[in-house]
Formats: structure tokens, sequence, C-alpha cells
């Protein structure tokens, strides 16, 4: 592994910010905190179309940034898209208004997928890397930086039913009716990304996030038999590969979690530091069944984003809820951290006031962190 | 009450076909079993839109028939819509192509909800009774004849929101600022639910499901609070009225279960006969929850309706991985009971050959009952 390891800065300093086991400070990020609910954002975004601003370092780095001159935020999210790394693998990607992504062709045959190309990453994608890079030397100091991919699930139902999906049919079939296409489509997104994940961790992110927001739409037993050991495979890849803290993402409750500790493939490997859970199930009992998987991890999650929409004693009081059963968790040893994050990306109508009572109560009423 | 009891027939009959306790025949049935998957269905509605058919008892009724007579099912659900009810209490209902239900005006305000009526439902909603009395004077002997109605939260989202909805910010907005205003919401189809379900046993339904496709996308903490106890209040208030079995579907995964038995204001009251789960959980560790609730039910579901779209012996694998663990669920005494369903509504492009599949492999492995 040719990582630059002097890249890697102030490693305990990033775990510390993460809540990976020191107590103190209760880290405190949130999913798209960057984007459109901030006018800042909205006016540089009214300048230039979404993909064309995800590939210029400087305006990604900026719009990253912009959440940390706000708020009392613990780490910056470099600002991009999971679907980002599928136009290097050959597919055109466009945001239509009001129809969300659009990815051509869509990969539903065996022709589509020969097609694809294995992408040389740091030629293709370098803007994202040049974006880290950029952010990282304006980064406060005590501030982490999150690089961030997309799970090959995720990411593959956006390729094969060309965009977003409610039922995803065209994603279902090929499980079912072409399951061996469906795994070579699965172990090159795993390749692909394994490249682009551990390029940001050389450019400069001090962790990693991975999203698999559409995992919870199979059953348990398709995700643990079609989807899970390929994606364990390349958390723990890139987790040894780099060294830092890496979250997995696996979307729509908690019905996933058991699934995670269970596979024999990865048994010996650990695959993630943190789970981070959406906001379906009570973070008490995300906590128990981490436990009862056999996972040694901390927690991150949970609020509701649309309880951000609610008056400021309500969004205090959600907070301070959360807070209190992370802490009992961590008390209790069933997981060894939290960081207080939404269950899901903020979204567009997130009052910005509400992110800022949201932080205020998690330094007031998680003064001491969320380990005793 | 004045339920015409003589109405309820062959109550026995029906607990068995539902597995309430009976050993013997595994009961079988699906969500949205008549339908646009059903080339018979799409002829008859090709001449009428949809609302009308609904509205039209000799044609509901007809469609209500047709998987019965294709395929060896042991209950048929009146053909109708949750949000039909809506336009008894003033709503205007319309299906638009490509952008499902539509209800106006949305109610988003305290006027909005004051010009809402409580409506007499006999003499409003009668063509749903007329239209359970014909299908059950022509159901075949042994058949159980299901009504149903939509949960007061999810009517209540598309009541709020004037249609479907992805993030549910109308109807959160009221939750968090207008937590009175949802309430009193709460309680209206909370009682114009309970005269719907009720008329719909003294036409002829011999068991009941109340569907809340959405209660999952609450914090399970929120719905704990808000919704749960006016929900669990109309079923058991139904059932106690009525006497038949009544089946609750809380939607989208596990993380509702736990709350399903904790309130104290229905300790004493029996809300449900049968819990139904969609596909995002596996069976067995539902069973593990109802337990843990504290609830003495019978589990329906849970076949991912995308299963379908598979080759024969997926399908049939997919069934008898379903019916190994509800078995051993019912072995253990986690559960009394297992209806074999969908984890969610057939889609129109359900093969039926597949759906037949599946009733053969019911049949098949499951020869002797849920319960040895």
């Amino acid at each position: 592994m040719n990582l630059n390891k002097s890249s890697v800065v102030d490693l305990p300093l990033v775990r510390q910010a993460l809540g990976l086991g020191s107590p103190g400070r209760w880290p405190v990020w949130f999913m798209r905190q960057a984007g459109r609910y901030l006018p800042e954002y909205m006016a540089l975004r009214s300048k230039m179309e979404f993909v064309e601003l995800c590939r210029s370092p400087k305006d990604a780095a900026e719009v990253t940034l912009q959440p940390l001159r706000r708020f009392d935020l613990d780490a910056a999210i470099i600002f991009s898209d999971i679907l980002i790394p599928c136009t290097a693998l050959g597919q055109n990607l466009t945001f239509g208004k009001g129809h969300g992504p659009q990815l051509s062709p869509p990969v539903q045959s065996r022709d589509a997928f020969r097609r694809l190309r294995r992408p040389d990453v740091a030629a293709e994608l370098g803007y994202v890397a040049d974006a880290l890079a950029l952010t990282k030397s304006k980064l406060p100091p005590g501030k982490a930086l999150i690089g961030f991919a997309g799970a090959p699930f995720t990411v593959g139902t956006y390729m094969i039913e060309g965009g977003s999906s409610k039922e995803f049919t065209a994603t279902k079939s090929m499980v079912f009716r072409d399951p061996v296409l469906f795994a070579d489509l699965m172990k090159l997104l795993r390749d692909v990304t394994i490249d682009y994940l551990i390029m940001q961790v050389k450019a400069g992110a001090d962790a990693l996030m991975l999203f698999d927001t559409w995992a919870g739409n199979l059953t348990p037993i398709d995700y643990a038999r079609d989807v899970w050991p390929v994606t364990a495979d390349l958390l723990a890849t890139v987790r040894e590969a780099t060294g830092v803290p890496v979250t997995y993402f696996s979307g729509q409750g908690s019905d996933r979690i058991l699934e995670l500790g269970g596979n024999a493939q990865i048994n010996s490997r650990k695959a993630f530091d943190v789970l981070s859970v959406d906001w379906r199930v009570r973070l008490s009992y995300a906590a128990r069944l981490v436990k009862e998987a056999g996972l040694d991890v901390a927690l991150q999650g949970n609020l509701d984003p649309q309880a951000l929409i609610g008056p400021e004693e309500q969004v205090r009081a959600s907070v301070r809820s959360i807070l209190d059963e992370a802490r009992e968790a961590c008390d209790a040893g069933l997981i060894h951290g939290h960081i207080f994050n939404v269950g899901h990306g903020l979204l567009p109508h997130t009052p910005p006031e509400a992110v800022g009572w949201a932080i205020d109560e998690v330094r007031k009423h998680g003064a001491n962190g969320p380990t005793r």
C-alpha cells in the first residue's frame, strides 16, 4: 500500500473529535451540513451547475467550509455526491430539475456492464483529491476532514435504474434473475470505491464514511448474502490500508444491524469503527443490537432531520433525548462512543438557526462527552 | 353496540383460516391481490376510473373476487382504497396519471381542519358496505372476507400533504409546530375509522386490517407519544365491538414493534390479533420482538413483493425460508400463528404465475400448518 502516511495528520485528535474512545468533547457534525439550506451555498450554487461545482476544487472546498464558519462543528465532510464516481465508469450524470439524479445509459445487461470502464481513479477523479487537499489547508485546527463514497449497493441502484427509484424494480430484477451480473457489478464498484477512498485519505481525509442509504430496502437475507460480504470487504480493505476511522451508514432503520457481525468472511477483519443509524430506530435499541451483533463500535446519529422544523425547545429536547440514550449506552458498555448527527441529510427547508440550537444543546447537555 | 351478530358467520372457520390458533391449513393471501397485475382487472378498469370502481359495489365485488377464481387463496380483501373515507370528510380525491392520489384541499391549518365534516359513515360510505355484502354472498365457503382501513397517521399524511410524500414535511411541521391540531386530526380519524370498520363487519367482513404504511417514518419516540395511543384505542375499540380478528400493519421494518406493547393506556386492552410485518425484517427476528413487547399475537408476512419477479425456484425458496422461520417461531412459543402474505402490496409488474408458485409452495411446504 502506497499511502503517504505523513498526510494522515494528528490521528489521536481525529479519533477524539470523532468520539472514538476518548472522553471530553462530544463530537457533532451533520450529514449534508453543506448545502441548500444555507443562503451562502445558494449564492454560490446560483452561478454554476451542481456537477460543475463538485468538479471545481476551489468551489467544492469553499462550500465544504461554509457550515464551519457558521457553526461550532467538529468535522467538515467534503462536498461531493455519491454518484460522481459513476462518471469515471463511463456513465453520464445529470441533475434535472424536479427528478433528481439521472445516469445514462442504465446498466441493465451484461453488454451494458461490459461497456463500463475500470477507471484510473487518481486521473479521472483527481478533482475530488484536489478539493480535499485545498479544504485541508484551510481547515481550522482541531477539525476533522471526512471523505466519503456511496456503497456498492446504493450506487449500484442508481446505475441500474438510471436514477432514483421507489421500488428498485430493475435492481431487484438483476438480483433475482441475473445474480452473477449483479455480483460482478458489486465487485467492480467495490474495487473502484477502494481506490477512490484511499485516494481521499492520501489527499487529506482524516476519516471516511460509506453511505449505503438504500441497503434497507433488501430483505436482511438478500442483503446478508449478496451485499454485505462485498461491502464488508471494501470497508475492511480501506480501513486496513489507510488506518483512519471508518463509518458505515446502512440507512432506514435497525433491521440490518444483526447482519453486520454475522459474516464468516469478515469475522477476523473489522469493517468499520462507527455505525451511523437513521432516526427510525431508538438509539438505545440500536446500541443493544450492535452489542448483540458482536460489533465493537461507536454509534452516530440520529436526530430526525425534520425535527429541526420545530420550535427551539422541541429541538433541544430531541437532542437531549438522544444524548441521554447515547451516554447510557456508552456507560453500559454497549458502544464505545457517540457522534451526534442527523439520521439522514439536512433538508433544503431546514432553518439554519435550528442547526445552531442543536449544536448548542450538544455543547451544553453533552458538556462532559459521551463517556463518563 | 348495535352490531348484527348474525352477520359474523362461522367465526371459528375464519379464525382457523387466518391461522389464529388452529393447526391445519396454512393461511395465505396477498396484499393488493386484486389489482393491476391481473389482466381481468385491467379489462374492467379500462372501462372506468379508479374511484368510480371503488364506489360501484357490483364492480368492486367483482374485482375483489377475481384473484380467488385464479388462485387457491384463503381470504378475499375488499377492493377499495385507504383514502376513500377522506371523501366523506369533505376532501376531493383524484388519482392523476403518474403522480398518485391527490386530496384537496390539504389540511394544514386549524381553519382547514374545521371545514372537515364528521360524516355519517353508513350514509356516505354505504357503497363499501354494499360491496362487502355482495362479495360475501358470492364468496365460496371456507374463504374469509377481510375489511380494512388506513390508520389515522397514514391517512393523515395524505390529508395534510394533499397526496403522497417522500419527506412528510407538512405532516411533521404539524406534529412539531402544532401538536394540538395534529392530535385533533388523529382523534377525528380514529372516530371515523371506528365507525367505518364496524360498518364493514356489519356488512359481512370476517376480519379487519388496519394499514399504517407510513408509521415507520416517525421516530419511535414520536410514534409512541403521538400516534400509537390513538391507534391502539381505535383498534381495541373495534376489536371489542365486533369480535372479529384484527390485523395491524405498521410498515417499513421492525423499529416500531417494541413500542406496540408499551403503552399504559392500552395495557388492559388487546389492540390486535395479528401483526403484519414488511420484508425489511427477518420473520424470526420480528417474532422475538413481538415476544419481548409482550404481544400475544400471530404474525403475517413477509415476502418481498419484488421476489416474485424471480424464476420459479427462487420464488419457492423465498417462500420456504419464511415458512421455516414462522414454524420455528410458533414452535418456540414466540407467536401463536402465521399468515403467509407479502410484506407490502403486489406490484403492477408482478407475474401472475409467480403468485401461483408462491401459493403452491405454501400448500406443499406448509402442508401441516404453521403449528405442529
